[in-house]
């Protein structure tokens, strides 16, 4: 009998526990699943997030992987009592969510939808202007990893040129990838929508700061459903009020939730969205877990696991 | 010399010269390009719109054919004055531009983006129930011309389950195709999201009644970029007063501009957008019409010509 032990919070248990009993038993593993843990030697697997119990991996002596519910890894990967395999969530439902809510973004923006939204005063502007049309419209994605790729792909099967940026050189048809400090520079010059898609790292933090939002194209729209750290905060709203950025529609945040006092909520040319863009769903995400399981058992790889070097 | 009358008004003189004249140019055709006809039996073909300065075409004796600029041709194609073959717009990037307003308002709506864009109170309201995805989400393609196929296809790419109508039977991969009276009621019943892209018939004009509104899901949300006239309007804001339908974003009308005294313009479940979806463009558009110039010297069929049984 394999123990593993749901350490994610009891607001995610009645959601996920017959999700991963179903997956445990789909994947032909004999588990006992529990949320509690009385005797943590005991424990094979550990299912995490960071709103969960546990905050010292110490007396799982025995515990073979830490399987996070959620895609981003940097509130556990710095805990130095971890030092069992670090597994983060790549769950093809949120996956799915994450492209619909950055397409809705940018189409949002490439569309200046809000204008008519927020504006239905009587007044029928048609413009004679002709607006652009997707593929006169450059986009950017900072990361390629699961998420990144997937957005930039479907962004792309709509036409925008897409830019796609992460640490390591890659290639993904459709996408003009780049890598490396340069390769950041060349991604983001002349950009008008950037998707920030980086895992929250040492290296990540602050990326968007003044010099590099200068890049962008004027009147550029900035996205961001990473991380709210990825951003200098001071230097976005500044961007924003000298007009050198259009817009800027953030879900993640140095502080969530976002307290009420914050300047975001007010600035006209700020969305705030409460962290929303993409959850885990337990039925496609428990027969990821019980994949990990079950190779964990056979003495296979695991999937998704975490450099605990590179952070993420 | 083969003689083209750009008959479709001063306004779009400025923008088109040019991009016909390249155009034709491109297609190995010698024409005079003229934007007025002081001797009409030389004419040869006439590039029209309904905006534009003929309202009889009689002394056109020599005319092999009226292109129009525009998709719709419900204007022109009663008129009794017309012997000559009429042929609509098909232009690549008109159909791109309306697949995009089309993905971006459902995904707006998928999405539920309008609550953010228009609440920003300090609230962080996040939901603890989850969304659904694209998959889960059944949409309506009413039309599967040269717009309702793409803009189907389009949704369909991005995980929509998507049902599509039209006159005669069809077969679109990726999408569940429908024709015909029943098929309406099947394409209806139960979709979340429908997007009206048919011609204005005299069969198309009040299909969206009171009657087909009850057969969508609770809370559905109608998107029309088609024709004012396809929708009762009257069955429609009925519907939106009593919760049956979710929203309905509007981008033509019975009379354009809508007049500033509406309803429309003051639901609160009504998004009006000034007949912006999209528009022809020069230099696509332009193409197409140096095609069928070229089509019609060589004797050749012209392309879309217009059923004028069917009207459209
Ligand atoms: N808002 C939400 O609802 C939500 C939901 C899920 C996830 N997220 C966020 O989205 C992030 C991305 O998720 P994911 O699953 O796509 O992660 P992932 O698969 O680990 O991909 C991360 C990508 O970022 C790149 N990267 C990392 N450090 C970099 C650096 N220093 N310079 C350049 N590129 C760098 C990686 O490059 P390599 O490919 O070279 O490794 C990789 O392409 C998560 O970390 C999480 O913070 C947010
Ligand atoms: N808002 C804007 O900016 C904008 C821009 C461009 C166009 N439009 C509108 O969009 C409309 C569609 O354009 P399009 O180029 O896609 O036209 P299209 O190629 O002629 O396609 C029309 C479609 O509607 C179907 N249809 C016509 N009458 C029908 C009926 N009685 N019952 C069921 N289906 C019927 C046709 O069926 P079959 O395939 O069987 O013939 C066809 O699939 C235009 O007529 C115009 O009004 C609006």
């Amino acid at each position: 009998m394999v123990e593993v032990y749901f350490a994610a919070g009891a607001d995610l248990w009645p959601r996920y526990r017959d999700a991963l009993e179903a997956a445990f038993v789909e994947a032909g593993l004999k588990v006992t699943l529990r949320d509690s843990a009385p005797d943590p030697a005991k424990i094979d697997y550990i299912v995490f997030s960071p709103g969960g119990e546990i905050s010292d991996f110490g007396p799982f002596v025995n515990c073979k992987a830490v399987l996070n519910l959620w895609a981003g890894v940097e509130k556990i990967v710095g805990n130095r009592t971890l030092t069992q395999p670090l597994c983060r969530m790549v769950d093809p439902a949120m996956t799915e969510g994450m492209v619909e809510w950055v397409v809705g973004h940018v189409m949002r923006h490439h569309l200046g939808i809000d204008r008519h939204v927020l504006v239905q005063d009587g007044v029928w502007r048609h413009d004679t202007s002709i607006p652009p049309i997707a593929r006169e419209r450059p986009v950017t994605v900072l990361g390629l990893g699961a998420l990144g790729k997937a957005c930039g792909q479907a962004l792309a099967a709509l036409n925008f040129p897409v830019a796609g940026w992460s640490r390591s050189p890659k290639e993904v048809p459709g996408l003009r990838c780049l890598s490396g400090g340069d390769g950041l520079e060349e991604a983001l010059r002349g950009a008008q929508i950037v998707v920030t898609l980086l895992p929250l790292t040492r290296q990540t933090e602050n990326l968007i700061n003044a010099v590099r939002l200068e890049l962008l194209a004027p009147g550029a729209v900035l996205i961001n459903p990473g991380r709210g750290p990825l951003i200098d905060d001071a230097a976005l709203i500044a961007a924003l009020d000298h007009g050198r950025l259009g817009h800027a529609t953030l879900d993640v945040f140095r502080e969530e939730p976002l307290p009420p006092s914050h300047p975001f909520w007010t600035h006209s040319k700020v969305t705030v969205t409460p962290h929303i863009a993409s959850e885990t769903r337990a039925s496609t995400a428990s027969r990821v877990i019980a994949e990990n399981v079950r190779r964990g058992e056979a003495g296979e790889a695991f999937l998704y696991l975490v450099d605990r070097e590179q952070g993420y």
